[in-house]
């Protein structure tokens, strides 16, 4: 078998079989058909080796989180996912490779209900990306914009366990128990986007973005798109029994400034606070209130007595990645 | 300026503005509103330095032929261009290189009225793709699929350019007059997708693909659709003038075997052949009949006389890259 038809085997007919797809791959373009009185929402991410995953990564994991990272965009915006194509770049067509890849993928899609419908295989350095298409009613979708002072900042999950997992990938962390190292690194290497939270936001939130630069960064993006500022309470910020683990300081560090955690931040006006808890929390998501939206520009964390507290160096900067910012 | 606005203010407000795109470039995604009935065309591509453009290419052409390769796909679908992303992995962001870059694809996506909505730059080896929305009326896709036997086989534009200009810039091919080398340098560089002739053919040809790995390999995908053959005249082929200067044995095999001319390669029943040609040719896109389809499956090349021609080595090999065929 050549590598062509390798790869076309490999990565046909993944995701969830989909009614609104009426010409899949195979073709010079996919032919999807959008339900009438929806926007779409478009987004794409590319992730390179040794930039945002490891070398050795495991193929499976990687084609989970190629998808993942993008399914997190259309959950900040609250959209349902629908449709994807797949960029591959690839230095070899290794079977094996390519069949665990694709059952990543092909995994991450059918949670989510979305069909893979294309995409372009290339041969160089390891990379993976998806472009997604979801669907919003007229004028639904969340937006970074739209915050004020006053808004109630929650966040769904918890903090700083990609970051954890990283360290401990590139040995840097040790002494954890098996169950907690193992729930650090199923962190980085196959986040939940949370679709299902920010389907159910839709509404009652007043902005949203999700969080996969860390929180100051991504708070920082999310409050500069109406010029606004916030207090964060740091003893506030979520955090998982594993994470509970590492010692205070490295913990704070990643949960204000670690990357790939792909939570959502919410801001709600406080009338609305305990309906968002609701509908959010009913969906099997942890929602934690973390802080308030303030009039006056920058982020100031402080501690449960609400004394100032200095953050630590901010965490990713994979050429400040910023979502579709470009 | 840090990296991060300098690439958001280079790669934002890029293409047609358009009225159906709700939000643009600077949230989690881009919202867009597709016009009722209308079912919509996704594609994708990337293109990496040393394997689809040469190191040191122009970045104004590479602006432009990044989203040009996609474009033609959107072309041999009979898609009318809407929506971009984009995918950039540069090295470093230098400025001078950005701008040119942004003039290229905004050039690109002024002529065929697409907006860029959004995008992910990561810091890597240095490739572009872009992911394209198309729209067509409910069921007019052009598809591979459709030929029949006794079809006739039609292309736009001429062959092989692309193949001498990259001659060219290899340093592979001389003694041509310079009119003649920047034309082949020109169709390299800046592929000019054949949307228009693409639509014109909706509802006349009955299958379509663009030629972006080489005439016969994308004849053979075309073909192989239906399980089906082909005769193809060698004398038929259009070529430029700047090609017709060049020794006849390396012109056909780059006419037969030379990959990113961009063209379409159209089948269609002989009883609307006339009128494909009108509407085509209504476009300003020259079409020439090429051959027939046949009943016996593979490609027979023959001379003016009909004795058969032994084509050349196949040409493009990029990973086999095919279209959306994974």
């Amino acid at each position: 078998m050549g590598e062509f038809d390798l790869i076309r085997r490999h990565l046909s007919g993944l995701g969830a079989p989909r009614a609104d797809v009426a010409v899949g791959v195979g073709d010079d373009g996919a032919v999807v058909r959008p339900p009438p009185g929806r926007e779409l929402v478009l987004t794409t991410d590319l992730l390179l080796e040794g930039v945002h995953f490891l070398p050795g990564t495991d193929p499976e994991a990687l084609g989970w989180r190629a998808l993942a990272v993008s399914l997190s965009d259309l959950a900040a915006m609250g959209a349902e996912p629908a449709w994807a194509t797949l960029v591959l770049s690839l230095p070899a067509a290794d079977e094996a490779w390519l069949a665990a890849f694709a059952r990543g993928l092909d995994a991450c899609a059918r949670v989510h209900g979305v069909a893979l419908v294309g995409g372009d295989t290339v041969r160089g350095p390891l990379a993976a990306g998806a472009q997604l298409c979801g669907l919003v009613p007229e004028g639904a979708a969340l937006r970074r914009l739209g915050a004020r002072p006053g808004d109630v900042l929650c966040v769904t999950g918890t903090l700083g366990d990609a970051a954890a997992g990283l360290a401990l990938a590139r040995g840097g962390l040790a002494g954890l128990a098996p169950e907690h190292e193992a729930h650090l690194r199923a962190r980085l290497e196959r986040p939940a986007p949370r679709v299902a939270a920010g389907l159910a936001a839709r509404g009652l939130a007043r902005a949203a973005i999700d969080v996969s630069d860390g929180l100051l960064a991504d708070l920082g993006h999310l409050l500069e798109a109406d010029g606004l500022g916030a207090r964060v309470e740091t003893a506030a910020l979520p955090r998982s029994e594993a994470l509970a683990a590492v010692p205070p300081a490295r913990r704070l560090a990643w949960q204000l400034g670690g990357g790939d955690d792909y939570e959502l931040l919410l801001a709600v006006a406080p009338s609305r606070l305990a309906a968002l808890e609701e509908a959010v929390r009913a969906t099997g998501t942890p929602l934690t209130v973390i802080g308030r939206v303030e009039a006056e520009p920058g982020v100031r964390c402080v501690d449960a007595a609400g004394r100032p507290v200095e953050p630590p160096a901010a965490g990713w900067d994979h050429f400040a990645r910023d979502g579709d910012g470009a």
